[in-house]
């Protein structure tokens, strides 16, 4: 049985691989999960219904009925009108292009229900109960095969003019720099994960010695970010030098966000951020020479503590507070 | 005689050469002006005599009385803790080393007082009667001998975790650029007054032809930002190519704003700003190549619209309504 005093909401992660589902209380916790193949829910009603299916079972485990909830919140891959719940277009599902699924959900649940995109839902988790939850002011990252971000600015989401701000993935920090279809110099360009790869394999078929190949079994492409962290907090020079470079992007496209928006934090997510000192390291020791020491001593660069948690917890808090 | 019905405060620009002052209506209409060289104010309390003394014959002049003012706002160069109306420190002005100037001229007016950083006045200013009114969320950029910043957030001036936020000219635009006090590859060192002369001469010593010497009256010294931007009206193709570059560089950095605010318009004021098409023309060239679609249509380039009234303008509206 759940504390009937507490507000509760669910939260959606929805992923490329897992629709993932939490009833999450008002401090945060989280009280009962599910999860569901994304691939079993590949038309936008199935997505629905397995959505209400698994809602349904979530409130029933904790003798809750859907009437009972705060709301249900969703946080999705990509660009969304927060205020309409609209779904302009999800990069990596097909099926989702112009979806008005805030008001859908709306009718089928009959509670409130919250859409936004799922690195504003992580930010919202991180900021209300995990690294950011100190701060008014705070900047998350997220670390992948993107770089995603998303701002909390007066202890709120900001979204921007048209809900799509926080791309701080596409932010130059080259001025002749890798060109892509967002612009040029982007830093994903530079620090998405097969970036940090594409870097390694560079300087392996250069020649270079490292320990990588090996922990890789013999085979370069089983080298991943998380196996070049391994290999870099083992000692492993090569590795060390791409988390370097990393770093280095990492504290360019940082010092102008402090620069512009001075935060009090800003808060590291995903895979790569993972990687511990063999990240955190570098990056302070680069952002110390990139920012001015009055903006250095008012920083903090934190990692972020929820984990995978954070898109389910947040998104449902965003339903409870929003 | 002033319309006693309307509000009034008085704005004062505490610049270089001149202390501006202006008696202020809340339509954003200057009624009375008055203007102190700054070097007959060289001591604060110099300083705050001359204001007082500025003050009273402005509102004099319109039948007013100093108590009958909304207040008094200040601009000035520098950091400053708005909340606290506290000056850290003056860049150019000696002798202005952590003042409580808020206070004392609370003090002395008997007014509500408040003291803000010259660029952020100037933003007020422009988004409220100038070519900022018609958004609630845009960024203000000054070009001049440094390149300073301001962000309208919400309809509101956004200044960061300690008042330092806005300060676009230290955004890196180039991860191994020009280094600085402030930084690597800080914008204002690729378009700063100085870089942007600097950047014409060498090309000039390279043997290039164009007509600037002969504008600058055959001294390459005299040459000046506004003087190329003439040039370049006219069809000079070195001046040409020297605001190209500026507008690529400026791009670089806006396209960086927009990502990560998303502002509905980016106002650009300061002497550079009056280039008019010769820079606005290339700027929104390189923008275009710089965004995805569907941000450059969300996004208005502007001329500030004030001039030089945006300072005293926006430091009376400081006062008149935060």
């Amino acid at each position: 049985m759940s504390d009937k005093n507490l507000k509760h909401a669910v939260g959606v992660d929805f992923g490329g691989t897992f629709i993932k589902m939490a009833l999450v209380n008002e401090r945060g916790t989280i009280e009962a999960r599910a999860r569901i193949p994304t691939g079993e829910a590949a038309s936008q009603t199935a997505w629905i219904d397995a959505v209400e299916t698994g809602a349904r079972q979530l409130v029933a485990k904790k003798s809750l009925k859907l009437g009972d909830l705060a709301g249900v919140g969703v946080g999705v891959p990509g660009f969304v009108d927060f205020e309409r719940g609209f779904v302009y277009d999800l990069a990596n599902v097909p099926g989702w292009k112009s979806v008005s699924l805030g008001p859908r959900l709306e009718e089928r649940f009959g509670v409130h229900i919250r859409v936004d995109n799922d690195v504003n839902a992580m930010a919202m988790g991180e900021c209300t109960f995990g690294a950011g939850r100190v701060y008014q002011h705070a900047v998350f990252v997220t670390l992948g095969t993107g770089v995603g971000g998303a701002l909390m600015i007066n202890n709120r989401l900001y979204r921007g003019a048209c809900s799509m701000a926080g791309e701080i993935g596409h932010m130059s920090i080259e001025l002749d720099g890798i060109k892509s279809p967002q612009g040029i110099g982007g830093l994903e360009q530079y620090v998405g994960n097969r970036r940090i790869v594409e870097r390694a394999l560079t300087m392996l078929k250069r020649g270079r010695s490292s320990r990588l190949v090996e922990l890789a079994g013999g085979d370069p492409k089983a080298i991943t970010p998380e196996l070049i962290s391994k290999a870099a907090a083992e000692g492993d020079e090569l590795s060390i030098e791409v988390f370097d470079f990393v770093a280095k992007c990492l504290a360019s496209a940082f010092s102008s966000v402090a620069y512009l928006l001075q935060p009090q934090a800003i808060i590291v997510g995903g895979g790569v951020a993972q990687s511990g000192p063999v990240l955190f390291g570098p990056l302070r020791k680069h952002l110390a020479e990139r920012l001015s020491p009055v903006f250095v001593e008012r920083l903090e660069i934190k990692m972020a503590a929820l984990g995978n948690d954070a898109g389910v917890i947040g998104a449902a808090t965003l339903a409870m507070i929003e």
